[in-house]
């Protein structure tokens, strides 16, 4: 499932055996999981998440059936077609958080409505550090929402049509200057295959993608992109650009394993030392002086 | 002209003059120029080339004009559209290179008809390093001639959607690599403003655009980019996959002065500090281990 072309520095060891149990409890920290899920959301699941150190007190379950979604991915593999979609549990879903996570300091508000984004932060004492990701939708029916969350985050995310859209601008690099001046002291540009853009008001870094030959399964890239970006902050906990510029790479690297299968398949059987093996790998594709390997 | 965001570890020196004459005699390297121009070529141009170390006694003069293009650049600055082309004394031309460039060691093969590209390479004793770049319109009327010529060559350059319509495949990892097979050492696919990438059988290397918030013209910026990388690897004149890779960030570093103001207009004022301000930058935005700035 893993690219054939030998990328890493450990390119000489394709025959090394597959990742073996047990896995690791936590990639990056401790997570405290917020949702809804039907009455058909499988148990196996549930245990799944115990069985990796996420809290699923956040995890609500209603009457009636889970959130559904099937679509269709373009030729390149960064746009796709809607070809199904029902709510379900999901549309009357107004999170109300445990007591214990009021005092969580990393917080990473998911893509729902802005509104709903905000409704969970103010149940939230004082963070540390809140990424906000969105998506076009809510850009086109939620926008007075979303520019309203994005005085109250540290960081936002989206993908590069979504900031193109958002900012009014086709010049990437004036769309991350503008959504920070729309509050964020972070802005992150998502360009699937062409990597992605780091942004504050002084500084700027570009991560490019792993370079995989095949792709099987885009579906969460960018969610596992920016949970791990909050892992990997949550795990340093402590907040400077050098640190967010290796935590776009965590996240890159994450997002870039979760596509090489089908669905959650691959980040179930990763292990540390793969995550290891890539970080030295993203250095060999993308440093080009004072390094050789 | 210049980006005023101050992404390079000189961003508190915009105070700093303009540069000043004397500009640098040459780059990277000496050049020897092949070309046809018509009589109405302005001296001041053959001037301007003899000035900067350009040897032109490859530039032929022809009765009558000499080749003009005329464009128009998309939104995304990737895409253009021709709006009228002649090609005057250009049409019939069949180089034939000076007797003292038969031995010149570095060979950038321009955007020309495959055919001529092949009959310009056959005239050079024993080139130590060749680069062909091409353009959509071979691999459409001569993809035969552009496959033979790929024989020949160690290394090849085109932008993405060249790289995807002669390789006919979607993902550009797979494009680079289809590209090898063809005959070149080295493939590099340029992205424009997601920066390029630079493949061998087993090695890989991707560089960022340089995040500049305005761009002018970029008129002639593959061929900046293609010149100046064959100008550093002709001023190290020892290749190998470390040089090849900052020879691709010299290129780029190149391209985004290139782009910065109409026609040549930055070339002419670029200073050999420039270049390295730039190329420190690159690092600050690409590298994102054990670098500080």
């Amino acid at each position: 499932m893993t690219s054939k072309r030998p990328w890493s520095p450990t390119r000489n060891s394709s025959a090394a055996p597959r990742p073996t149990p047990p896995w690791p409890r936590v990639f990056f920290s401790p997570v405290r999981l917020v949702g809804v899920v039907g009455e058909d959301f499988p148990v196996r699941y549930r245990d799944l998440f115990r069985q990796r150190g996420i809290d699923i007190e956040g995890l609500k379950v209603e009457k009636g059936k889970t959130f559904r979604w099937s679509g269709e991915y373009l030729w390149d593999l960064n746009q796709r077609k809607t070809l199904s979609i029902e709510l379900n549990v999901f549309e009357k879903f107004r999170p109300t958080l445990p007591s214990k996570y009021q005092s969580t300091p990393y917080v990473m508000l998911g893509n729902i409505a802005p509104e709903l984004q905000s409704h969970v932060l103010k149940q939230i004492g004082k963070p540390k550090f809140v990424l906000a990701d969105t998506m076009d939708l809510w850009i086109e029916i939620a926008r007075k929402d979303l520019m309203d969350l994005l005085t109250k985050v540290d960081a936002v995310c989206m993908n590069d049509s979504e900031a193109r859209e958002l900012t009014k601008t086709t010049s990437l690099i004036k769309a991350g200057q503008t959504l920070l001046s729309y509050g964020p002291t972070y802005a992150i540009i998502k360009k699937g295959e062409h990597g992605c853009l780091l942004f504050t008001k002084d500084r700027f870094f570009a991560a490019p993608a792993y370079p995989l030959e095949d792709i099987h399964d885009p579906t969460g890239a960018g969610d596992v992109f920016a949970g791990s970006l909050m892992g990997y902050l949550a795990s340093v906990n402590n907040i400077s650009f050098e640190v967010m510029r290796k935590a776009v790479v965590y996240g890159s690297i994450m997002a870039s394993y979760n596509v090489e299968a089908f669905s959650l398949q691959r980040l179930q059987t990763l292990k540390q030392s793969d995550i290891e093996e890539r970080y030295t790998a993203f250095k060999v594709i993308s440093h080009f002086d004072d390094i050789d390997f």
